[in-house]
């Protein structure tokens, strides 16, 4: 490359570099408040426990527009699978090689460098922008952007616009928007029987005879068809494990994990209800643990939606696609309070992979387009 | 006890008294081989790779009795369990405790005291009186009763009757013989899939919702009615292992263990055919390897059921039951020669297990069952 990276992609070369493997900030946070507080932007650290969060506002009116990202990333993996140091930041042939390149520093770049152009034109914007950004999204997500949102509500601040940075492009910057996530439900489930010798099965009782029809039932069920907006509901099996390692041992009882992502159609009762009724059906002794990780979120319609929509279409001439699908992100924590929740992020097919990347045009694009989201939202 | 112990209850004590845990011999065949050098057999020590073996023989001329059994042990667990210690073997009440009490220093000791006893009145016996014992029964079995055998095969020696002292009684001396047993074959499984995330089934092929209604008809099917002397065939899954540990991540493969414990109505073989045909109508992509332990036998009458069930009914006064239920045995390996095999043994509740013991009385009367049975079949 002999031409002069953007100020974007200089900015996500500066934040790769500053390893931050969950939860760790690396320094990356301190780089971008001080970005910010040249803006003018009121700075705020919020750390909790371990994990180092910030929120920063330039503006005291509604409505407030938030930027929400996080600035820890995944472990690299085996490094001698990378064909560059993933802390190193390589561009080579238009494209920016680094851990993190997608998820997310080059949106949090991006939404750095949006907000400096736009300010340079519309220093008198209206509303407010904000930024809520933590190190803790790739972890458990207790003390992160949970804590934040707890803390500017018991203070009665007030997020009316949520941009959340995550890769939600697929093919094409833009052909994809998130305006909704699933909810995630996991189940603990212990299936008791009696341990005992094979050659004497009818003084034991199998928990893995047990357990295969009520494992088959769940994985068969067909929770609900979706809407509109949510495909139908999933059960994924994760583990299943029972054995005492010798073959001749019938075991004490099998354990299994399953992970449910379920649509506006559910609610976790209404879940954890049928669960039974399918275990119960089976006559099984068993203990069932529940972990309940986010409700589904949606922003079916609305201002955000229609200014990420519009920018989209103006800057890469895509008439984006809002969907559902995939994992969890921040926005679940944010959408509750009422917030409208819009996810636009680079193409996610490397995240959390070796050699993760991001075109360099893409990142130019993206900080255009929230932008132009900016203009439309707060002019 | 002020009463003197019993020769048979002061040999036992003498073999539990040296710790043989499997594959280790302890010294116990030293000393049988001492006794019954002092008989007038011709004793030879067979050992093969790591593990001692002994055959002993009297007499020239067929029929060849023929005792056979092992002198290890299974470990004895947490000693802080045991009321005493298993390898100080101890009378308390008319019960001795010890590992080894029941499975089967007790017989050991018994085959050897009857042997004495009934040499002293019949020292001209017709036929040959002859112990193959092992110290690998607990463990691998593989250089033990197996290469015996095959030794003597090899030299064209041969077994007509093989009384095997495994404990074979219920809940009283004598109630159930062992006059076969079943076959036993293992079958290592593993289900491929292919790995992936939970929020993107789509993109992945789970391996535990592929097995479950597989093993689920593996568990469900009715594989033969047994027969007059064999219970129905059983399959029995002991071990099954699928995922990450990760919640969210759907495993790349599943592997499952299965032992059937088959009847005469079976052959490996159609066993084999028919697990095939279960996975196949499920469209598994799977491997799945086969271990043969041994194939199922039976002596269903002949002079040694007979000689075993009238010396049973003179010393204990018991109708004997023969059956072919339960684990294997060392058996498997002298059938196959041509020999009626036969397993007359103590009550079996305590084998394996802390504090195994076994009456006094009924060493004694093992003993008397044993030389009765020698009366009746070499004189
Ligand atoms: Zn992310
Ligand atoms: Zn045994």
């Amino acid at each position: 490359m002999s031409k002069q990276p953007s100020a974007t992609v200089q900015l996500a070369c500066e934040l790769i570099g500053r390893p931050s493997v969950t939860p760790d900030d690396g320094g990356c946070q301190p780089l971008m408040m001080e970005r910010l507080a040249r803006l003018g932007f009121n700075v705020e650290p919020m750390r909790f426990g371990e994990v180092d969060n910030f929120w920063a506002r330039r503006g005291e009116e509604g409505p407030v527009f938030c930027f929400a990202g996080h600035t820890d990333v995944v472990p690299p993996g085996p490094l001698e699978r990378w064909d560059t140091d993933p802390f190193a930041p390589t561009v080579r042939d238009g494209i920016l090689y680094g851990r993190g390149a997608c998820d997310m520093k080059g949106a949090l770049a991006a939404m750095i460098t949006a907000t400096e152009g736009f300010l340079a034109v519309h220093p008198e914007h209206a509303g407010s922008i904000a930024f809520l950004i933590t190190s803790d999204e790739e972890g458990p997500s207790i003390d992160g952007t949970r804590k934040v949102v707890e803390a500017l509500e018991a203070r009665g601040e007030k997020i009316d616009y949520a941009l959340v940075g995550e890769p939600s492009s697929k093919e094409r910057l833009g052909d994809i928007v998130k305006h909704g996530r699933r909810g995630s439900v996991t189940g603990k489930l212990r299936i008791q029987g009696k341990q005992g010798h094979v050659a004497y099965p009818q003084l034991a009782d199998n928990p893995i005879h047990r357990a295969a029809p009520a494992l088959a039932a769940l994985a068969a069920e067909q929770w609900d068809e979706g809407n509109e907006h949510f495909p139908p509901t999933s059960l994924q099996l994760s583990n299943v494990d029972a054995g005492t390692g010798a073959d001749n041992v019938i075991p004490d009882a099998l354990t299994a994990v399953f992970n449910l992502r379920f649509s506006t159609e559910q609610t976790p009762e209404a879940i954890q209800q049928r669960v039974h009724a399918i275990l119960d059906a089976h006559g099984l002794d068993y203990e069932l643990d529940w972990h309940l990780s986010g409700l589904p979120f949606l922003t079916p319609t609305g201002e955000l939606l229609d200014a990420g929509r519009d920018a989209i279409a103006a800057v890469t001439g895509l008439r984006t696609q809002p969907t559902t699908t995939g994992g969890t992100s921040d926005g679940r924590f944010i959408a509750p309070t009422g917030a409208q929740v819009l996810e636009v992020g680079p193409v996610n097919a490397t995240i959390h992979k070796i050699n993760e990347c991001v075109a360099v045009k893409e990142l130019d694009q993206l900080a255009a387009i929230y932008a132009e989201m900016l203009r439309r939202l707060l002019t």
